[in-house]
Protein backbone atom coordinates (compact mmCIF):
# COMPACT_ATOMS: atom_id res chain seq x y z
CA UNK A 1 0.00 0.00 0.00
CA UNK A 2 1.03 3.78 -0.59
CA UNK A 3 2.08 5.83 2.24
CA UNK A 4 -1.66 7.96 1.97
CA UNK A 5 -3.37 4.29 2.37
CA UNK A 6 -0.73 3.42 5.58
CA UNK A 7 -2.55 6.36 6.86
CA UNK A 8 -5.94 5.54 6.47
CA UNK A 9 -5.65 1.82 7.60
CA UNK A 10 -3.99 3.42 10.86
CA UNK A 11 -5.54 7.02 11.23
CA UNK A 12 -2.32 8.10 11.44
CA UNK A 13 -1.67 10.89 9.60
CA UNK A 14 0.78 11.12 6.63
CA UNK A 15 2.96 13.93 8.59
CA UNK A 16 3.29 12.05 11.39
CA UNK A 17 4.11 8.37 9.25
CA UNK A 18 6.70 10.78 7.70
CA UNK A 19 8.09 11.88 11.00
CA UNK A 20 8.52 8.47 12.44
CA UNK A 21 10.07 7.10 8.95
CA UNK A 22 12.68 10.06 9.47
CA UNK A 23 13.66 9.17 12.76
CA UNK A 24 14.06 5.63 12.30
CA UNK A 25 10.59 4.02 14.63
CA UNK A 26 8.99 3.19 11.36
CA UNK A 27 11.08 1.07 8.88
CA UNK A 28 11.10 3.00 5.54
CA UNK A 29 8.80 1.10 2.37
CA UNK A 30 10.01 -0.71 -0.58
CA UNK A 31 10.80 1.76 -2.77
CA UNK A 32 8.99 1.36 -6.14
CA UNK A 33 9.33 4.25 -8.39
CA UNK A 34 10.68 7.66 -7.48
CA UNK A 35 9.36 9.36 -4.73
CA UNK A 36 6.95 6.26 -3.69
CA UNK A 37 7.60 3.24 -1.42
CA UNK A 38 5.29 0.31 -0.75
CA UNK A 39 3.97 -0.51 2.70
CA UNK A 40 2.57 -3.62 4.00
CA UNK A 41 0.88 -5.32 7.15
CA UNK A 42 3.97 -5.13 9.22
CA UNK A 43 4.14 -1.53 9.10
CA UNK A 44 0.46 -0.96 10.36
CA UNK A 45 1.41 -3.37 12.87
CA UNK A 46 4.17 -1.02 13.70
CA UNK A 47 2.71 1.73 13.78
CA UNK A 48 -0.19 0.71 16.26
CA UNK A 49 1.98 -0.09 18.86
CA UNK A 50 4.26 3.31 18.29
CA UNK A 51 0.40 5.26 18.49
CA UNK A 52 -0.37 3.39 21.26
CA UNK A 53 2.86 3.91 23.35
CA UNK A 54 3.30 7.75 22.55
CA UNK A 55 -0.69 8.03 23.29
CA UNK A 56 -1.91 5.68 25.84
CA UNK A 57 2.18 5.03 27.43
CA UNK A 58 2.79 9.17 27.16
CA UNK A 59 6.26 8.13 26.46
CA UNK A 60 8.81 10.06 24.87
CA UNK A 61 10.74 9.32 21.06
CA UNK A 62 13.36 8.25 22.78
CA UNK A 63 11.66 5.82 25.06
CA UNK A 64 9.81 4.29 22.13
CA UNK A 65 13.02 3.76 20.26
CA UNK A 66 14.82 1.93 23.34
CA UNK A 67 11.08 -0.17 22.95
CA UNK A 68 11.48 -0.95 19.31
CA UNK A 69 15.35 -1.37 19.81
CA UNK A 70 13.88 -4.39 22.27
CA UNK A 71 11.05 -5.68 19.88
CA UNK A 72 13.73 -5.94 17.24
CA UNK A 73 16.42 -8.08 18.79
CA UNK A 74 15.37 -11.72 18.80
CA UNK A 75 18.44 -12.30 20.85
CA UNK A 76 17.59 -11.76 24.35
CA UNK A 77 15.97 -14.53 26.07
CA UNK A 78 12.51 -13.97 26.48
CA UNK A 79 11.94 -14.00 30.27
CA UNK A 80 15.07 -11.13 30.56
CA UNK A 81 13.11 -9.48 27.48
CA UNK A 82 9.99 -9.48 29.54
CA UNK A 83 11.94 -7.57 32.18
CA UNK A 84 13.40 -5.01 30.03
CA UNK A 85 10.09 -4.57 28.14
CA UNK A 86 9.07 -3.72 31.69
CA UNK A 87 12.37 -1.69 32.08
CA UNK A 88 12.09 0.60 29.10
CA UNK A 89 8.10 1.16 30.20
CA UNK A 90 9.28 1.76 33.63
CA UNK A 91 9.02 5.84 34.82
CA UNK A 92 11.91 7.39 35.94
CA UNK A 93 11.98 7.80 39.94
CA UNK A 94 13.33 11.10 41.38
CA UNK A 95 13.44 9.78 45.36
CA UNK A 96 15.51 6.21 46.13
CA UNK A 97 13.27 4.38 48.75
CA UNK A 98 15.51 3.53 52.03
CA UNK A 99 16.78 -0.11 52.88
CA UNK A 100 14.08 -0.79 55.24
CA UNK A 101 11.72 -0.08 52.27
CA UNK A 102 13.49 -2.18 50.02
CA UNK A 103 13.53 -4.87 52.35
CA UNK A 104 9.66 -4.74 52.75
CA UNK A 105 9.26 -5.14 49.38
CA UNK A 106 11.07 -8.06 49.37
CA UNK A 107 9.36 -9.71 52.53
CA UNK A 108 6.25 -8.91 50.35
CA UNK A 109 7.73 -10.70 47.54
CA UNK A 110 8.75 -13.33 49.19
CA UNK A 111 5.33 -13.82 51.26
CA UNK A 112 3.37 -14.26 47.53
CA UNK A 113 6.20 -16.78 46.18
CA UNK A 114 6.89 -14.39 43.36
CA UNK A 115 10.71 -14.36 42.52
CA UNK A 116 12.04 -10.96 40.21
CA UNK A 117 15.26 -9.86 39.80
CA UNK A 118 16.40 -7.34 42.14
CA UNK A 119 17.03 -4.92 39.19
CA UNK A 120 13.55 -5.31 38.29
CA UNK A 121 12.05 -1.50 38.10
CA UNK A 122 9.24 -2.65 39.71
CA UNK A 123 10.51 -3.91 42.93
CA UNK A 124 11.96 -0.57 43.34
CA UNK A 125 8.58 1.17 42.34
CA UNK A 126 6.60 -0.70 44.66
CA UNK A 127 9.22 0.28 47.93
CA UNK A 128 8.76 3.79 47.20
CA UNK A 129 5.02 3.33 47.57
CA UNK A 130 5.42 1.00 50.56
CA UNK A 131 7.66 4.00 51.68
CA UNK A 132 4.44 6.46 50.97
CA UNK A 133 1.61 4.82 51.80
CA UNK A 134 3.75 4.48 55.57
CA UNK A 135 4.39 7.91 55.49
CA UNK A 136 0.46 8.83 54.58
CA UNK A 137 -0.90 6.33 57.11
CA UNK A 138 -3.03 8.05 59.55
CA UNK A 139 -2.16 4.97 62.11
CA UNK A 140 0.99 5.47 63.20
CA UNK A 141 0.55 2.19 65.21
CA UNK A 142 1.38 -1.36 63.27
CA UNK A 143 1.56 1.07 60.11
CA UNK A 144 3.76 -1.98 58.37
CA UNK A 145 1.75 -4.70 58.53
CA UNK A 146 -1.10 -3.03 57.39
CA UNK A 147 0.25 -1.50 54.91
CA UNK A 148 1.89 -4.99 53.71
CA UNK A 149 -1.86 -6.61 54.11
CA UNK A 150 -3.45 -3.79 52.23
CA UNK A 151 -1.46 -5.00 49.07
CA UNK A 152 -3.37 -8.28 49.29
CA UNK A 153 -6.57 -6.96 47.64
CA UNK A 154 -4.34 -5.64 44.99
CA UNK A 155 -1.47 -8.50 44.62
CA UNK A 156 -5.03 -10.89 44.80
CA UNK A 157 -7.05 -9.21 41.50
CA UNK A 158 -2.91 -8.74 39.39
CA UNK A 159 -2.65 -12.44 40.16
CA UNK A 160 -5.54 -13.87 38.81
CA UNK A 161 -5.11 -10.81 35.74
CA UNK A 162 -1.64 -11.71 35.14
CA UNK A 163 -2.44 -15.24 34.89
CA UNK A 164 -4.81 -14.72 32.44
CA UNK A 165 -2.93 -12.57 30.70
CA UNK A 166 -0.24 -14.71 30.18
CA UNK A 167 -2.12 -17.80 29.01
CA UNK A 168 -3.13 -15.80 26.11
CA UNK A 169 -0.04 -15.51 24.44
CA UNK A 170 0.28 -18.39 22.01
CA UNK A 171 3.46 -20.77 23.11
CA UNK A 172 4.88 -21.00 19.85
CA UNK A 173 5.22 -16.81 19.17
CA UNK A 174 8.04 -15.08 18.32
CA UNK A 175 10.00 -13.27 20.77
CA UNK A 176 8.75 -10.00 19.00
CA UNK A 177 5.20 -10.56 19.20
CA UNK A 178 5.60 -11.44 23.03
CA UNK A 179 7.18 -8.13 23.70
CA UNK A 180 5.26 -6.36 21.36
CA UNK A 181 1.95 -8.37 23.02
CA UNK A 182 3.69 -7.44 27.08
CA UNK A 183 4.43 -3.88 25.98
CA UNK A 184 0.65 -3.24 24.58
CA UNK A 185 -0.96 -5.15 26.96
CA UNK A 186 0.95 -3.74 29.92
CA UNK A 187 0.37 0.12 28.07
CA UNK A 188 -3.31 -0.91 27.58
CA UNK A 189 -3.84 -3.04 30.50
CA UNK A 190 -2.34 -0.80 33.20
CA UNK A 191 -5.02 2.69 31.43
CA UNK A 192 -7.72 0.48 31.11
CA UNK A 193 -7.82 -0.63 35.05
CA UNK A 194 -6.90 2.77 36.00
CA UNK A 195 -10.08 4.39 34.14
CA UNK A 196 -12.50 1.55 35.46
CA UNK A 197 -11.53 2.27 38.29
CA UNK A 198 -12.15 5.75 38.28
CA UNK A 199 -15.52 4.97 36.82
CA UNK A 200 -16.35 2.48 39.23
CA UNK A 201 -15.79 5.48 42.10
CA UNK A 202 -18.00 7.75 40.42
CA UNK A 203 -20.70 5.60 39.98
CA UNK A 204 -20.54 4.51 43.38
CA UNK A 205 -20.13 8.11 45.29
CA UNK A 206 -22.85 9.10 42.96
CA UNK A 207 -25.18 6.43 43.94
CA UNK A 208 -24.92 6.73 47.51
CA UNK A 209 -25.27 10.45 47.50
CA UNK A 210 -28.35 9.68 45.93
CA UNK A 211 -28.27 11.05 42.63
CA UNK A 212 -30.79 10.56 40.33
CA UNK A 213 -29.39 8.00 37.44
CA UNK A 214 -28.43 9.80 34.20
CA UNK A 215 -30.13 8.95 31.85
CA UNK A 216 -27.64 9.26 28.84
CA UNK A 217 -24.86 8.20 30.68
CA UNK B 1 8.35 23.45 64.31
CA UNK B 2 10.65 25.30 61.91
CA UNK B 3 11.13 24.92 58.41
CA UNK B 4 14.47 22.57 59.00
CA UNK B 5 11.98 20.55 61.03
CA UNK B 6 9.40 20.29 58.50
CA UNK B 7 12.20 18.84 55.96
CA UNK B 8 13.47 16.62 59.02
CA UNK B 9 9.80 15.16 58.98
CA UNK B 10 8.67 14.78 55.23
CA UNK B 11 11.94 13.87 53.80
CA UNK B 12 11.52 16.94 51.47
CA UNK B 13 14.39 19.12 51.12
CA UNK B 14 14.64 22.70 52.67
CA UNK B 15 14.86 24.31 49.27
CA UNK B 16 12.18 22.77 47.82
CA UNK B 17 9.84 23.72 50.92
CA UNK B 18 11.10 26.75 49.91
CA UNK B 19 9.94 26.81 46.43
CA UNK B 20 6.37 25.30 47.06
CA UNK B 21 5.90 28.00 49.77
CA UNK B 22 6.80 30.71 46.63
CA UNK B 23 4.45 28.81 43.95
CA UNK B 24 1.68 28.69 46.85
CA UNK B 25 1.45 25.53 47.16
CA UNK B 26 2.19 25.22 50.82
CA UNK B 27 0.70 27.84 53.10
CA UNK B 28 2.78 30.03 55.15
CA UNK B 29 3.64 29.17 58.42
CA UNK B 30 3.12 31.54 60.98
CA UNK B 31 6.07 34.27 61.29
CA UNK B 32 7.28 34.26 65.04
CA UNK B 33 10.29 36.38 64.42
CA UNK B 34 11.88 38.42 61.51
CA UNK B 35 12.97 35.59 58.78
CA UNK B 36 11.77 32.94 61.37
CA UNK B 37 8.08 30.75 60.75
CA UNK B 38 6.53 28.13 62.74
CA UNK B 39 4.81 24.81 61.05
CA UNK B 40 2.35 22.55 62.07
CA UNK B 41 0.90 18.99 61.17
CA UNK B 42 -0.73 20.57 58.14
CA UNK B 43 1.83 21.88 56.55
CA UNK B 44 3.50 18.23 56.94
CA UNK B 45 0.29 16.24 55.96
CA UNK B 46 0.15 18.86 52.71
CA UNK B 47 3.99 18.80 51.58
CA UNK B 48 2.95 14.35 51.65
CA UNK B 49 -0.09 15.25 49.34
CA UNK B 50 2.27 17.50 47.41
CA UNK B 51 5.05 14.89 47.40
CA UNK B 52 2.88 11.95 46.09
CA UNK B 53 1.31 13.84 43.52
CA UNK B 54 4.76 15.14 41.52
CA UNK B 55 6.75 12.08 42.54
CA UNK B 56 3.89 9.09 41.77
CA UNK B 57 1.20 11.31 39.84
CA UNK B 58 3.85 12.99 37.76
CA UNK B 59 1.78 16.01 37.82
CA UNK B 60 3.03 19.50 36.68
CA UNK B 61 2.82 22.19 39.56
CA UNK B 62 0.12 23.56 37.38
CA UNK B 63 -2.09 20.19 38.31
CA UNK B 64 -1.15 20.11 42.07
CA UNK B 65 -2.22 23.38 41.93
CA UNK B 66 -5.58 22.80 40.46
CA UNK B 67 -5.90 19.92 42.80
CA UNK B 68 -5.01 21.25 46.30
CA UNK B 69 -7.31 24.48 45.29
CA UNK B 70 -9.70 21.55 45.38
CA UNK B 71 -9.03 20.07 48.31
CA UNK B 72 -9.19 23.37 49.97
CA UNK B 73 -12.48 24.51 48.44
CA UNK B 74 -15.62 22.95 50.92
CA UNK B 75 -18.70 24.76 48.62
CA UNK B 76 -18.52 21.63 45.81
CA UNK B 77 -20.79 18.73 46.43
CA UNK B 78 -18.82 15.46 47.30
CA UNK B 79 -20.02 13.16 43.93
CA UNK B 80 -19.04 16.39 42.26
CA UNK B 81 -15.67 16.75 43.96
CA UNK B 82 -14.74 13.41 43.60
CA UNK B 83 -15.48 14.04 39.77
CA UNK B 84 -13.54 17.14 39.49
CA UNK B 85 -10.46 15.20 41.71
CA UNK B 86 -10.32 12.36 38.84
CA UNK B 87 -10.62 15.36 36.47
CA UNK B 88 -7.85 17.29 37.75
CA UNK B 89 -6.22 13.80 37.74
CA UNK B 90 -6.89 12.75 34.29
CA UNK B 91 -4.21 12.94 31.63
CA UNK B 92 -4.59 14.76 28.55
CA UNK B 93 -5.40 13.00 25.58
CA UNK B 94 -4.16 14.10 21.93
CA UNK B 95 -6.49 12.38 20.26
CA UNK B 96 -10.33 12.43 20.46
CA UNK B 97 -12.47 8.57 20.49
CA UNK B 98 -14.88 8.64 17.11
CA UNK B 99 -18.27 9.12 18.41
CA UNK B 100 -18.73 4.98 17.35
CA UNK B 101 -15.99 4.15 20.91
CA UNK B 102 -18.09 6.68 22.64
CA UNK B 103 -21.35 4.89 22.45
CA UNK B 104 -19.48 1.36 22.82
CA UNK B 105 -18.04 2.99 26.18
CA UNK B 106 -21.67 4.04 27.36
CA UNK B 107 -22.95 0.73 26.10
CA UNK B 108 -20.28 -1.29 28.40
CA UNK B 109 -21.05 1.36 31.41
CA UNK B 110 -24.69 0.33 31.37
CA UNK B 111 -24.15 -3.05 31.20
CA UNK B 112 -22.28 -2.94 34.33
CA UNK B 113 -24.59 -0.51 36.06
CA UNK B 114 -22.17 2.25 36.15
CA UNK B 115 -23.66 5.99 36.28
CA UNK B 116 -21.35 8.45 35.80
CA UNK B 117 -21.16 12.36 34.11
CA UNK B 118 -21.57 12.31 30.56
CA UNK B 119 -18.18 14.99 30.77
CA UNK B 120 -16.40 12.41 33.06
CA UNK B 121 -12.95 11.87 31.31
CA UNK B 122 -12.45 8.11 32.80
CA UNK B 123 -15.52 7.79 30.51
CA UNK B 124 -13.45 9.50 27.15
CA UNK B 125 -10.75 7.75 28.24
CA UNK B 126 -12.22 4.50 28.23
CA UNK B 127 -13.54 5.00 24.91
CA UNK B 128 -10.39 5.70 23.69
CA UNK B 129 -8.84 2.35 25.01
CA UNK B 130 -11.55 0.49 23.58
CA UNK B 131 -11.01 2.05 20.36
CA UNK B 132 -7.14 0.99 20.53
CA UNK B 133 -7.90 -2.19 21.69
CA UNK B 134 -10.25 -2.83 18.42
CA UNK B 135 -7.41 -1.38 16.23
CA UNK B 136 -4.50 -3.80 17.48
CA UNK B 137 -6.88 -6.82 18.50
CA UNK B 138 -5.52 -9.20 16.01
CA UNK B 139 -9.01 -11.08 15.41
CA UNK B 140 -11.45 -8.87 12.98
CA UNK B 141 -14.69 -11.09 13.55
CA UNK B 142 -16.71 -11.05 16.50
CA UNK B 143 -13.79 -7.80 17.80
CA UNK B 144 -16.37 -5.61 19.41
CA UNK B 145 -18.24 -8.42 21.67
CA UNK B 146 -14.87 -9.49 22.66
CA UNK B 147 -13.13 -6.34 23.58
CA UNK B 148 -16.01 -5.74 25.74
CA UNK B 149 -15.71 -9.12 27.28
CA UNK B 150 -12.20 -8.48 28.14
CA UNK B 151 -13.36 -5.61 29.80
CA UNK B 152 -14.95 -7.73 32.47
CA UNK B 153 -12.39 -9.21 33.78
CA UNK B 154 -10.76 -5.61 34.81
CA UNK B 155 -14.13 -4.49 35.84
CA UNK B 156 -14.92 -7.24 37.89
CA UNK B 157 -11.38 -6.80 39.86
CA UNK B 158 -11.59 -2.80 39.95
CA UNK B 159 -15.49 -3.49 41.48
CA UNK B 160 -14.29 -4.98 44.33
CA UNK B 161 -11.20 -2.70 45.23
CA UNK B 162 -13.57 0.30 44.54
CA UNK B 163 -16.14 -0.46 47.35
CA UNK B 164 -13.49 -1.37 49.65
CA UNK B 165 -11.81 1.55 49.36
CA UNK B 166 -15.11 3.79 49.59
CA UNK B 167 -15.68 2.05 52.57
CA UNK B 168 -12.21 3.03 54.30
CA UNK B 169 -13.25 6.81 54.20
CA UNK B 170 -15.30 7.69 57.42
CA UNK B 171 -18.40 8.85 57.26
CA UNK B 172 -17.81 11.82 59.19
CA UNK B 173 -14.97 12.99 57.24
CA UNK B 174 -14.80 16.67 56.23
CA UNK B 175 -15.00 17.40 52.12
CA UNK B 176 -10.91 18.22 52.63
CA UNK B 177 -10.12 14.79 53.98
CA UNK B 178 -12.43 13.27 51.55
CA UNK B 179 -10.44 14.52 48.36
CA UNK B 180 -7.18 13.85 49.50
CA UNK B 181 -7.95 10.65 50.37
CA UNK B 182 -9.55 10.23 46.76
CA UNK B 183 -6.59 11.35 45.14
CA UNK B 184 -3.45 10.06 47.24
CA UNK B 185 -5.66 6.56 46.28
CA UNK B 186 -5.83 7.28 43.47
CA UNK B 187 -2.25 8.22 42.71
CA UNK B 188 -1.34 5.27 44.73
CA UNK B 189 -3.25 2.54 44.10
CA UNK B 190 -3.03 3.17 40.51
CA UNK B 191 0.46 2.92 40.91
CA UNK B 192 0.71 -0.24 43.04
CA UNK B 193 -1.79 -1.61 40.89
CA UNK B 194 0.60 -1.24 37.65
CA UNK B 195 3.41 -2.63 39.51
CA UNK B 196 2.30 -5.41 41.08
CA UNK B 197 0.68 -6.54 38.03
CA UNK B 198 4.66 -5.99 36.40
CA UNK B 199 5.85 -8.10 39.54
CA UNK B 200 3.27 -11.36 38.73
CA UNK B 201 4.07 -10.90 35.60
CA UNK B 202 8.16 -10.89 35.48
CA UNK B 203 7.15 -13.38 38.28
CA UNK B 204 5.49 -15.73 35.95
CA UNK B 205 7.51 -15.63 33.11
CA UNK B 206 10.86 -16.40 35.35
CA UNK B 207 8.66 -19.83 36.55
CA UNK B 208 7.57 -20.85 33.15
CA UNK B 209 10.89 -20.44 31.77
CA UNK B 210 12.75 -22.73 34.62
CA UNK B 211 14.85 -19.97 35.95
CA UNK B 212 16.67 -21.08 38.88
CA UNK B 213 14.95 -19.22 42.27
CA UNK B 214 16.60 -16.08 42.97
CA UNK B 215 17.88 -16.18 46.59
CA UNK B 216 18.03 -12.20 47.32
CA UNK B 217 14.53 -11.46 45.44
Amino acid sequence: MRISELADATGVPTPTIKWYLREGLLPRGTVTARNQAQYDESHVRRLRLIRALVDVGGLSTQQVRDILTLVDDPSTPLPETVGAAHWALARPSETTPSAESLALADRYLQRRGWQVHPASPARVELAGLIELQRAVDPDPAGTTDSVLQGLDRYADAVEALAATEISEVPDDAPAESVVEFIVLGTVIAERTIASLRRLAQESMYLQANGAAPASDA
